[in-house]
Parts: C-alpha cells; sequence; structure tokens
C-alpha cells in the first residue's frame, strides 16, 4: 500500500510534555511509589459545591444547543464580575468559548493570518504552541529570565523582535509556568509598544486574582489606549476549580473582532450548555470562595518556597502570583532529572513529579537545568514534596548526574 | 489610530448562513407571529432522562481535567456499540472530541495541509466551511442533484477532480442536509476511487442509525479496504438529542493519525467531563430509546411529504434517512422567499422558518431554488408547517415574486 498523506504540521505538533512523563509515573505507582504530583495545573481544591449543584439543576428536558456566544446570564453574570475591577465591559463584548483553549485559538485566527507573528514572553504556557500550529503562526519568544524573576526586559529588547509580520503580543500575568506577576510599569511598557507598532495585546488573565503580594487583580481592559487593541482570554478552569467544565471566554471591545470570533464559533455551534448554568453561580457567588482558595494557595506557595529558600543550590525569587514557579537547579538536563526521580528515586516510598521547564521556552538551549513545579498539594504534603525534591536534587548530583 | 489587523480568514469565513435568518424571525415573534422552525437540526424529542441523571450523578468533589483522548469507560461503551454492526474496534482506537465538530477539524488537521483539497458531494452540512477554514484546505465539491436524489455521480466524474492535492472524501450518509443514504454500490464507489488515487476515506456518521428503509445502519469501517484509509467522525448530538453536550468522537485504526489527533487534542486539554458519563449510560442503553426515536422521525417525514408528495411544484425524493430534506422549488431565490415568509406571509397568525440551500452548496448558481427542510417537530405540526409553507409558495408565487 502506497503511504497515505499525513499532515506535516500533525507531525510538527509536540506532544504535551506535561504528560509525556506520565507512563514513568505509571511506572513507579506499579512498584508501590507513591507519586506526588506537582508537575500539572490540576488542583486538588474541591469544586464549590454550589457550582456543581447549578450543573446538576439544569431541568429542561432537552439538552438542546445553546447560543454560539454562550448563555446571556453568564454573559452578563462576568460583564458584572468585571464591575469589581473597575472595568466596564457588556454581555455583548462577552464570548464564550470551550475552555481557555478555544479562547486562545479564537484569538488567533481572528488577529493573525498563518505566517504571521505573535510576541510571547518565554517561558510560556506550552499549549500556545499547540494553538501556534493550528493557526499556522509563528510564536517569537521575548526573553526573561529566572535572575530577573521572569519579568519583562527593556523595550528595545523587545522592539528589535518586531517584523511586518507581527500583529500581537501575548501576555499572561499572573504568568504560568513563572508565577511572575507583570508591575505597572511593565504594562505601560507592553502598551507603549503595542501602541507603537500597532499590535493587539492579547491577555491571558486565567489566574487573574492568584496574586499573593497584596496588589489588586488586574486586567489589561484597564489601560489607557484604544479599547480595539485589548483581548482578554480567560476560563473557569482555576478559578473555580472545574478544569474539566470547559468553559472559558474572550472579553474585547473590538466589534471587527467580536463579529469574525462570533463566525468561528457558530462553526462549532456552541460551548457546553450545562457548565454555563455552574459557571454562572461561580461569577455570582465568588466572595464566598475565592478569597479562602486564594489563601491557600499562598499557604502553598510559602510552604514549598521555606523548603527551596533554605536551598542555595536552588535559585527561584518566590513567585508573587498563579500557583507555579520555575526552579533553576545545577544540572545539565531537567528532564532526564525529572525521568530519574520517577523510575531511579525514592524516600520512604515516596517520590516527586515534576514538569522539565525545557518545553515552555522555544528558545534554543533555554530552561534545560529548570523545571516547573506548581503548588495544587496542600502545604504540609507541598513541603514534604520539595523536601523529597531536594533530597532527589543532591542523590543525582551526588550519582554523577550533574554533568 | 492605524487601522489593527483583522485575519483575511477571520473576514472570510462565513457567518452561520442557518443562523442568518434568526432576526427575522424574531421580528415576526415580536408581531405575535407564531415561527415553526424547521430550519435547524435541533430536535426537540426529549434527551433519555437517565442520560440526565448520569450527568447529575457526578460526585467527584473536583472537577478535573479529563483524559485527552476522553474516558476510557466510554470508550469502551462506543467500542461494545460498534460490535452490534459487526465493526471491532479497540477503544484506545477512539478518541473523544469536543462535539462532532472537532472530529472534523482533528481529522482536517492531520490528514491534510493548508491548500490541500477534500472532495466533498454537494450540497454539504455548511460547517464544513468553518473548520476548511480553520485548517486552511479547499473543499472541492462532488456534484449531486435532486433529480437523482442527492446520489453520487459516476466514477468519471468524481475522478476528474482529484488533483496531486487531494488528500481526502469526506461523506456523509444519511446526508445532512439531503437525508439521502448511500447504497452499497456508491460505498464501493468511494472505495475503489480512495483506493486507486490514495486517498482516505473521512465518514460523518452522526446519523448513522436514522434510516427509514429498512436497510441496516452502516459504518465505513466495514468497508474491505486498509483499515489506515478509514477515518469516522461522528457526535451524539443527534442519536441522544443531547446536542448542547458537546460529545463526538473519531473512530479509526489509523494509529499514526490517532498519535497526532491526541497531540491536537492534549493542546485543548480535554472534551467536557460531565458530558460523557451522560454519553456512557446513553450508549449501554440505545435500545430503550433510539428504535422509538427512529420510529418518530419517520412518522415526521412520512407527515412533511404527505403534503410535498401532493404538491407538483416541490420536486423531492423522499429522503431514506437522517432528519432533513432538499425541496426544489418553482422560484429564484429561495433565501428571499425564506425571509419573506418571516416578515410578509402568515397563515392565521402563524408562519414557517425554512434555511434557503444555497449556502450548502460550493458551486456558484446551484440551490437557489432550493431549501433544507428538518423534521423536528411532532407529525401534526410537521404537516401543518408543510402546508403552511405550501400556501406561502403559491401566494408568493402569485404576487409577482417567482422570476
Amino acid at each position: 500500500m502506497e503511504r497515505l498523506y499525513l499532515s506535516k504540521r500533525g507531525i510538527e505538533i509536540e506532544a504535551s510534555p506535561i504528560r509525556k512523563l506520565v507512563p514513568f509515573a505509571e511506572e513507579a505507582k506499579k512498584r508501590g511509589i507513591e507519586v506526588y504530583h506537582i508537575n500539572i495545573g490540576q488542583p486538588d481544591i474541591p469544586t464549590p459545591p454550589f457550582i456543581l449543584d447549578a450543573m446538576r439543576a439544569f431541568s429542561n428536558p432537552v439538552l438542546p444547543y445553546g447560543p454560539s456566544q454562550g448563555l446571556l446570564e453568564l454573559r452578563e453574570a462576568i460583564s458584572e464580575y468585571f464591575r469589581r475591577y473597575g472595568v466596564e465591559i457588556n454581555p455583548c463584548e462577552i464570548f464564550i468559548t470551550t475552555g481557555g483553549s478555544e479562547a486562545i485559538y479564537f484569538a488567533f485566527l481572528t488577529t493573525m493570518d498563518a505566517g504571521d507573528e505573535v510576541l510571547i514572553p518565554e517561558p510560556y504556557y506550552t499549549n500556545y504552541n499547540g494553538f501556534a500550529n493550528m493557526a499556522g503562526v509563528r510564536i517569537i519568544p521575548i526573553p526573561t529570565d529566572a535572575a530577573h524573576g521572569f519579568h519583562l526586559p527593556d523595550e528595545e529588547v523587545i522592539e528589535k523582535l518586531i517584523t511586518p509580520r507581527t500583529r500581537a503580543i501575548l501576555i499572561c500575568s499572573p504568568n504560568n509556568p513563572t508565577g511572575t506577576v507583570y508591575t505597572e510599569k511593565e504594562y505601560e511598557r507592553i502598551k507603549k509598544i503595542a501602541e507603537k507598532h500597532n499590535l493587539y495585546i492579547i491577555s491571558d488573565e486565567v489566574y487573574r486574582e492568584f496574586i499573593f503580594n497584596g496588589t489588586e487583580p488586574f486586567s489589561i481592559l484597564k489601560l489607557d489606549t484604544e479599547p480595539e487593541r485589548l483581548i482578554v482570554i480567560d476560563s473557569i478552569s482555576k478559578r473555580f476549580s472545574a478544569c474539566g467544565a470547559r468553559i472559558g471566554f474572550i472579553a474585547t471591545k473590538n466589534r471587527k473582532i467580536l463579529a469574525n470570533v462570533l463566525k468561528y464559533g457558530q462553526a462549532r455551534l456552541c460551548p457546553p450548555t450545562i457548565e454555563q448554568y455552574g459557571a454562572i453561580e461561580g461569577y455570582k457567588r465568588l466572595d464566598e470562595f475565592l478569597p479562602e482558595m486564594i489563601e491557600e494557595y499562598k499557604r502553598r506557595r510559602d510552604a514549598a518556597f521555606e523548603v527551596i529558600d533554605k536551598t542555595p543550590d536552588i535559585f527561584a525569587l518566590k513567585p508573587d502570583g498563579a500557583f507555579y514557579a520555575v526552579l533553576k537547579l545545577p544540572i545539565k538536563d531537567a528532564d532526564h532529572f525529572a525521568r530519574w526521580l520517577l523510575s531511579d528515586f525514592n524516600v520512604d516510598g515516596k517520590t516527586v513529579m515534576v514538569a522539565p521547564a525545557r518545553p515552555f521556552y522555544r528558545s534554543e538551549n533555554k530552561g534545560s537545568d529548570e523545571v516547573r513545579i506548581a503548588y495544587v498539594l496542600e502545604s504540609h504534603r507541598m513541603k514534604e514534596a520539595l523536601q523529597i525534591l531536594v533530597k532527589g536534587l543532591y542523590e543525582y548530583i551526588k550519582s554523577g548526574h550533574r554533568l
């Protein structure tokens, strides 16, 4: 049989680096090892019960197509939610998507054509690569580093990356994978560059409230620039601890973008119906669970950094937000280290799974000595996980793996 | 302010033609007119209650990310379901998608690159256009017509359309929008052409059981050809009357395609979790509701054709499946007619909404004298809707709109 065609893009798109180590973890578990999962952003915090109840309360005898742009009541609840941060956005400027994933993808499809470029500070959320592959757009990384807490470089460094094909800057603050929260000055810098070069600012704000340094949750919708330039992408996954709901949204005052997003939305018909009822309840009753959730993540971060800060061989500035941190380790190949932790190491039958940071970078030779951790375990378990990681690190080095 | 870039594809993708007339329907309703909706495939048949109950029974305290390929239990239930049709397909050869929509899109992404071509018999489901736009692939229409019941043309007609960029033939039987059910001979013809030109056969089988002529439900997975060539796309939307659930799947024995589909699936993380539990129940208890559902659609079709067959000015062969029919009318502009029915016509305060068939065709100048109807109303209402349509048609012609 002659070979059937396989798309080049299908061959080129990378397997999820976060899920790549899963077989090694499964092997470890088969050998009776307990694995502390600090490798993925799947929180163990219960979904607020009234959100699940609102889904269960769906009582229409038919589960029908909903509106392509999502239920009006949900868009109203989100509009109301933004008001607490001083942002006025109309329900008709909000488009409900199937997870934040689809929000990213629709933003790419409508602001760029194949071959166009988007600037993204690296390290960045690896799934952006998947959507760039689908949309045929190029991600141009803006360099940041651990030594500067992964904050943005100077204007000139960013401007040098701009070409006639650059259409947008995508930022994520609080950041996955670094936990970095951008300062007002950084937002101003992004704004200035976007204005000067006429670029969109696409802002992934799924961790908006996950801030531990006392500053107010922020949205780019507050920036003093042409509102047409600003596109927010968001999701309930982390905020409501409801990753499996697959509800996200796009918020923008750019009516042309909204009109084109709607056309893409119509092609896929509608986002899941039942989960939208849960989301409505979540936005309405945010104060009943979110402050405590943020406190809990703060405790977990502090528990992790209690160990990290005592370990001079690990370099990481304590991040101000999200629930991630990138740790710089005195090793050469963090991917190998992460596998080794699962296959060759344990402390009293326990080990830890981390995400090698290499895949969060686009630039060659970056991040190979870094891992990302997610503080998704209770404080005492988080602390123990880090202690295991540190022990593993020293044993790994001692056994000659450093170089 | 300088103009911000808008993607060409975002401008080019068409608004849903099915939803385009909605404002006219809303206007009519405001004037107190009752509108019979036979324009869209949103059934009024209740979702089997035990499917909704299974969703409500979700009792995990956290609503977490599920596996990117979908829950194993659902894939097992689908594997078991195929067995009733003599098809052996392993759960690992089934990939759960967010609606049939995503199944179509992932099939496009993995079998074709931008600029590649897929043959599709026209008229066809308009949303294929949306996914072709996203994937940058070209749809090449295979001509069919009302006079031949929208059955496939001869081999030579199809082969003439094949170029070096052709990668696949996409078929849909029972068909949306025509209701046509392909014969064994037609499947053989497709198979022969696909083998000769080394093409994939992508088969949209969401209406698999919706057959009224006594023939057995069919899947291309039964075709005697290299299994790698065959990709089934499917959805629970119609089969379980659960359009808002957004659960579909890809089934193929092509492991390379599955591996690449998985990578795209990982980028969007997972399909909605809760609805998968409903789907499991639906596949397990299919016999409790599907036979009666099919009978009900048959009654509705017969009710519609009782009127159509008595109207010599409407041409349509009674279709054997799905719940659609394309009617050829003695008018020039069915789009105008459909709008006119909503804005200028009623019978005792009632009118009917149909879908102009023009958008279901890619070829210029085709379908402008045709409408698609969906038999999604109970028989007596379906019959009444058709009677209103016929009255409207004659009044439309009488008032000089024919040409």
